[in-house]
């Protein structure tokens, strides 16, 4: 190999686009790395359920929301993509921060495809699932010694964009979404469902004819991590009426497993003071 | 409720217990809640994989190692119970590290119900699970649109030990372990194993005996989202010959399904001039 010797012409700085995760809600459960990577960013790219408060870590920061909060205003993925490999050709540091974590349910996959497919550099900083902080914060372990050992989490046809997004409106479904095979998961031993209320009543009955036993323990979680935090216990023969009674609206996340009653004694973000439930 | 007008004596101030979760290994990947209340700890009770650079943001804590190198050094469970407890009692401010998450195969829950019992306070802070965050550095999304719409992880007889301390011995086996119900696992499109290296070509033969494809990608990570990270990919068929000809050891995490094949265009993190993959 061969050095020029020759002054070389200045390159352009190369841009890069970290995928981010921005966490279930509590803004304190963003990652470090994905808190320094705000405070450096020239260009965050944002949707709907991360919290607005993050972007107050990158001040200086161009702010674009791409949310879907209604059909005329909606940005498609492709449009999102082209925004993230424009934005890089360009030679900007951009965050691209998603709720919960890039990768789950997410479209993080597609976009980095994007990214790689046009040359631009990316990176991905996990974020907090809610199906694992949701719970953790109604007092409900995912996992336990004498309870499970699996955790499974499972999006449908209605999919991320209703729990990540409540005012979407008929987004295209994903491929699989209709193919879930109950009769394996009505075997699984803990399950959280990033689902709509609307499919509450579907998933419960779907998973007791397939074998799981009514008085299994579920419960639905509403705005979870945050001060808005609402959980609705029961079995799986009535948690859909105890949610439809309660009026649980989107986003929220159902759980389902024996783990759910050590909420009993577990239940330690609700009792505090600032954030009773209701 | 009347109100006593003389001076009360002086309680002493109370405790309290924080789970937090440390993350899969890049110190980067706690979150900011749990880095600030380390700042703030008195105490700081630790584990085996829990980076040791964490323990830098608490450098006036005692910090108190609870991991379990070698038989006569270990401590129970119970005794790391009573640890906490006590720690609590005393008015401390408390930071229970825990590689990954708390409540991810890390027997947070137990130490939870322990702490509830004998009316300490406590909080969790979730951390982000190696499960999730090795597949993405990786470059391995758990989910995608096209190929996946839930995700599972297991542990097995080995359960979290031998991940999250690979120095354990012959420690007492998860209640239902040795249960795992193969042949719904082996129809779920995506799972990822907290097992050990010794456990994959058991793992493999159970998945291909239960109807799997013998050709389904599959990867297993060892010191995901550090700088040692490694990773083999293969097939369930081929798999542990090749992990076995490539010497990988504990700590180690296997994934298996469709989305093993994204590596091949996202592998972002073991592309970085200092992290070259051997």
């Amino acid at each position: 190999m061969t050095t020029d010797p020759r002054p070389q012409p200045a390159a352009p700085p190369p841009g890069i686009v970290y995928l981010v995760g921005a966490g279930p809600g509590d803004p304190g459960l963003i990652t470090v790395r994905g808190a320094k990577l705000l405070e450096s960013a020239d260009v965050v790219v944002y949707d709907y359920l991360s919290n607005p408060q993050l972007l107050a870590l990158a001040p200086k920061a161009e702010a674009i929301y791409v949310g879907k909060k209604a059909a005329s205003h909606s940005m498609t993925q492709e449009q999102i993509n082209w925004l993230l490999i424009g934005e890089g050709k360009a030679g900007k540091r951009v965050v691209r921060l998603k709720g919960g974590d890039p990768f789950v349910f997410g479209r993080g996959g597609e976009e980095c495809e994007a990214l790689h497919a046009a040359g631009v550099a990316f990176e991905v900083v996990p974020g907090i699932t809610a199906a694992l902080a949701a719970p953790a914060y109604a007092g409900i372990p995912v996992t336990h010694r004498d309870l499970n050992s699996s955790f499974t989490f499972i999006t449908g046809h209605e999919k991320e964009e209703e729990y990540k997004d409540p005012d979407s409106r008929g987004r295209k479904p994903a491929v699989g979404s209709s193919d879930l095979d109950w009769s394996s998961i009505a075997k699984l031993p803990c399950v959280a469902f990033y689902m709509g209320v609307k499919s509450l009543p579907r998933i419960c009955q779907k998973l007791i004819e397939h074998g799981m036993p009514p008085d299994m323990p579920a419960a639905t979680i509403r705005w979870g991590t945050t001060p808005r935090q609402r959980t609705v216990v029961g079995t799986l023969a009535d948690l859909a009426r105890r949610v439809a009674e309660a009026k649980l609206a989107p986003p929220a996340l159902t759980i389902v497993g024996r783990v759910v009653q050590l909420r009993e004694t577990l239940n330690w973000f609700e009792h505090r003071p600032l954030f009773g439930q209701t």
